[in-house]
């Protein structure tokens, strides 16, 4: 099995040091699944200690055999309680005035407990550093998107030969399960917002993306098959001449890539054909301004700025108010891209760009991962035709 | 779809306020998915408020819609920011000298949020009432339980169908998966404990088992496909006479059932079998002192005193420190089987007895999840034959 090279770690743990040097942060304690895999190369339960001065340690909780194969840090040892924390600080004479933890996700018992354990330390939210290093991929993990990229493109080729008119949206789910399964994905995707579920079900026919998400997503949400479990396919049937949606998410190795592709049996009115093309020229500016390395605010107005000027205004996102999102080991990565957003475009960033438009009787738009090149060239990562496709 | 009675919502409310009262809480906010559905009976993203002098109030971010055909309670109104919770605390002249917070689940800056929010107020962990209460289960909760586990059962007699020599164990993931959606229940289940991630993988033959699980969890771990999504079947081929462990999560309306049986294909060394059965007897007399309203506390020494007297002691559990967990809307509620636990059993609970061996070559022992009726009587959800299945 794949693991994370020495070299890239070594980088990564640079990356952080360099960041909390410069917000004299003196110790991360680093316990997200996601950002302990990202530092260390292995997903055992555990925490990660990096100190500015002294080389990162993993205290793992189960299993220490494991991490110790999977991950390239030297200090690798078994975690019995929070008292090992202070003991290695104590041993090695370490300095915390200043400690970052992830706020952002870390449960506020946890937060107290760390907080109780340093009582005269200031504690710092570390996740915004750690998200923004996280944003710029390596080489390495742009090898890893690609290879997602092209399984989603293949499932999504394989989904195209199963649609058929008369049969529910879940009718088509089980293949669907199969496929992602077939493809080494996961069928849960890791989120990092509180609350957000990421689960493979978007297989949305007509009327159905009218049903919102519930969550703070721009996914066309649709019914699903329970109230417990909104929204995904559903029980109703798929006609001929109504846009079919299928948004995913494919994995590999961890790292994922987000597409949305509209399929039609039969042909589809004028006006979903329109709002599609608006979204296709939406997708080309993005590119345009991308590579020029503008800033995301600036391309979320000015793309903001064509849908204004189309009949399709008030169907644009579904009421959320962003039109992408970096993507990585996370679904739910920076840049966002928001009309607030004062980060520019920079190469090694990976993001989902996605104007979609949701009508009452069905959705026009598509979603692809892009990949910023050096130079600022844009790659669109899914290869598999954008156009509406016809059954 | 099912939507959930207005009683029954009443009933939790009631049931929570109760509490509330002895704790002396004033206000709860309540935020997590499955503590708002529970309660409300949407999972429309938002924030639940319940004041012990007021009606509950739900502000829904998303989508308002859809909550109000869902849920049951008659405040349901858009939610445009915290301010909005100041407003209803003003308006409504309400006291809130102690605000309960899901402390275990809420991540560290949305608690700072909320401690701003009210500067001179005393917060309080409400999660372990909470949990408390969703701990004994409604008749219509477990009409919704038996509904899972009777898809529970049929998925293990499909999956019997499709184990042969020579396949690898992830060759059965994708019908695997195909049979999950088929029955129409999630591949992701929902947890609540930081850091546990339930995906749907766990196909495990022989030695697989050894390698143990990334997370604070008895199963058997498996090594999966990729470091970054550890776990569960894997490229190792199917044998036969050795031990096969499947070990799944079904749910039916958001309520979850966990069961794990073996399987085999020809013969099995002597010690699976003793070691199955020993299994089996500690079954039997977890069900004795569950009918008799024992401490789950009593329940593991006891079934831990079968253990340590048999050849197998130190193949127990795989280094975990519990043989049994709660379930309902989550995988890992209360009350959890361990040492330490002063618990009684009562009526109304729903517990997954879990007691397993872990040996270098394979897994022996198996999971059924029980209800607890009323004057005590337990009932095996899991009707499907718990011996060894031969293939």
């Amino acid at each position: 099995m794949l693991k994370v090279p020495a070299k890239e770690i070594k980088n990564r743990i640079f990356n952080l040091k360099k960041a909390m040097e410069k917000e004299n942060i003196d110790l991360a304690i680093i316990t997200e699944n996601v950002d302990r895999y990202y530092f260390s190369g292995t997903m055992q339960n555990g925490l990660l200690l990096i100190h500015r001065d002294y080389e990162p340690v993993l205290f793992v909780i189960r299993s220490l055999k494991t991490a110790i194969e999977e991950s390239a840090l030297n200090y690798i040892v078994q975690y019995k309680g929070t008292k090992d924390i202070l003991n290695f600080i104590i041993k090695n004479k370490l300095k915390v005035k200043r400690l970052g933890l992830e706020m952002d996700v870390l449960p506020a018992v946890l937060y107290e407990k760390f907080g109780a354990l340093f009582a005269d330390t200031e504690i710092f939210d570390i996740s915004p550093i750690i998200k923004t290093i996280r944003m710029i991929k390596s080489d390495f993990e742009i090898n890893l998107i690609r290879e997602a990229a092209k399984r989603l493109d293949n499932i999504l080729n394989e989904m195209k030969l199963l649609i058929k008119p008369g049969i529910e949206e879940y009718d088509l789910l089980p293949d669907y399960m199969r496929l992602i399964a077939k493809y080494e994905s996961s069928p849960c995707i890791r989120t990092r917002q509180y609350n957000m579920e990421a689960i493979q079900k978007y297989i949305l026919s007509g009327s159905s993306v009218a049903r919102l998400s519930y969550m703070d997503s721009p996914s066309a949400g649709g019914y699903g098959v329970s109230i417990a479990f909104p929204g995904g396919a559903g029980h109703k049937k798929i006609k001929e001449n109504e846009p079919i949606l299928i948004d995913l998410v494919i994995n590999y190795e961890g790292y994922n890539v987000d597409c949305t592709r509209i399929f039609a049996i039969g042909k589809l009115e004028e006006r979903f054909i329109k709002a599609h093309d608006i979204a296709k020229r939406c997708h080309d500016l993005f590119v345009k301004m991308a590579e020029s390395g503008e800033s995301v605010g600036n391309i979320y107005k000015e793309v903001f700025n064509i849908v204004e000027k189309s009949p399709y205004l008030k169907y644009f996102m579904g009421g959320v108010k962003f039109i992408g999102h970096g993507i990585g080991l996370e679904l739910d990565e920076i840049p966002v891209i928001t009309k607030k957003s004062d980060k520019r475009i920079m190469p090694g960033m990976v993001i989902a760009f996605e104007p979609k438009f949701i009508f009452e009787d069905g959705a026009a738009g598509y979603e692809t991962t892009y990949l910023i090149k050096e130079k600022g060239n844009v790659e669109a990562l899914n290869r598999i035709n954008d156009d509406i496709m016809y059954i």
